[in-house]
């Protein structure tokens, strides 16, 4: 039977083997939601990088650039990290380059590994889950968390992810158990659960109520984001 | 106000700043548990280290040693990791070595930059929590963990010490939320909360149902180890 384990935040990632697995990376606020929709609005594909440095290189070849620190857009750049933001006709087609925070940092750490870097997402959660169930691999969660520590929304993320896949994977870690425990506890309302979370503190000081609201809707998507090489796109 | 904070495993300890803090390492299953019972039984002093060979060393200097590895005794020690083990006469009034696979290396790494180390066990939750609120220092909760991995039982511990004093100290960083959330859903049975998780399982084919009882008592004795130097004595 395959395995499900759960990396709470990429700062523990050199304790899992990765040669068998599938990442899953989840950065709820707001990362991995803005791609997910994106790439569901028609964005032909979207290159996550770890620097600002790397993103202005790729905005200079005639990337739309969207670059985030500390929950801010950064000066200079084309896009902020607002899923609302990726709901733009002109975006259609288009090759984004794209650096926050935690969650783009994650996917780095994990491509040096995997066997496939998958982006998820409450807003994709039943597509991802019937995709991983076909896949062969065992499914490693990561939790882009913040700055290194565990957060709560991603945590109810993989619990969710490990909930709709339990039949199907075997689940035997303790980061796994806690965060099953975590959604299910919750699961019936999301947002009143993360709303003393840290990060939904910091993002209500920058008044994005709407971003929280929407990255916690399930299943609004059938998209799921894969890397290829160095490039998310939709699979088919 | 003082801050509480929860480091869910000696792997992300870099993450916190550690000059104004008390960190109160965890390791329920079963070295601090082991401390705690050995203290409250007499033991004069517990010394900790991090590696068999120092623990070797201080054997052959007339201490009574104690090694584990992977919930085994190893070989050519006293002691093994059992807290039924230090509720004996003839370890009344003496010094103890001890090495874990967790918990004295997690003890290890706090020591470092801690303004004090103490150890927490469910077995003197109430006592240590209580000395706690008299002192001015913030506080975190250092859960071992396995292997660097975060654990249900030590995270279930730092929730129910969170729990204890969130009267006295801002509880604000998503660790400690979860914590929280884990020990109050399964507070009233942490016997059935813990069964399935893998540091229980691992025991449990060890035979030592016992233990894991035990270890989840709450408030059996009023010790509150601290770390004077290297060595653990009980507070006056």
């Amino acid at each position: 039977m395959k395995h499900l384990d759960v990396c709470l935040t990429p700062d523990l990632l050199h304790l899992h083997k990765l040669d068998n697995s599938i990442v899953v990376v989840a950065d709820i606020f707001r990362a991995t939601s803005c791609m997910v929709t994106g790439l569901a609005y028609g964005v032909k594909s979207i290159t996550p990088v770890a620097t600002i440095e790397e993103c202005k290189l790729l905005q200079d070849r005639g990337f739309i650039a969207a670059a985030e620190r500390d929950a801010h857009k950064v000066e200079g750049f084309d896009l902020d990290n607002s899923p609302f933001s990726y709901m733009n006709e002109r975006l259609i087609g288009s090759e984004i380059a794209m650096t926050t925070t935690n969650g783009t940092l994650s996917i780095a750490k994990a491509r040096a590994s995997a066997v496939k870097v998958m982006v998820g997402a409450f807003l994709n959660l039943g597509a991802l889950a019937n995709h991983l169930k076909s896949e062969q691999y065992d499914v490693l969660v990561l939790c882009a968390g913040w700055k290194g520590r565990p957060n709560l929304e991603d945590t109810l993320f993989a619990g969710a992810l490990a909930e709709a896949l339990k039949d199907q994977f075997m689940l035997r870690e303790d980061g796994t158990l806690m965060a099953q425990r975590l959604y299910n506890q919750s699961r019936e309302n999301l947002l009143a659960s993360v709303s003393n979370s840290s990060h939904v503190r910091r993002l209500q000081r920058l008044g994005i109520h709407k971003d929280i609201a929407y990255c916690l809707q399930t299943d609004l998507y059938d998209v799921v984001p894969v890397l290829r090489g160095t490039t998310l796109v939709a699979m088919n």
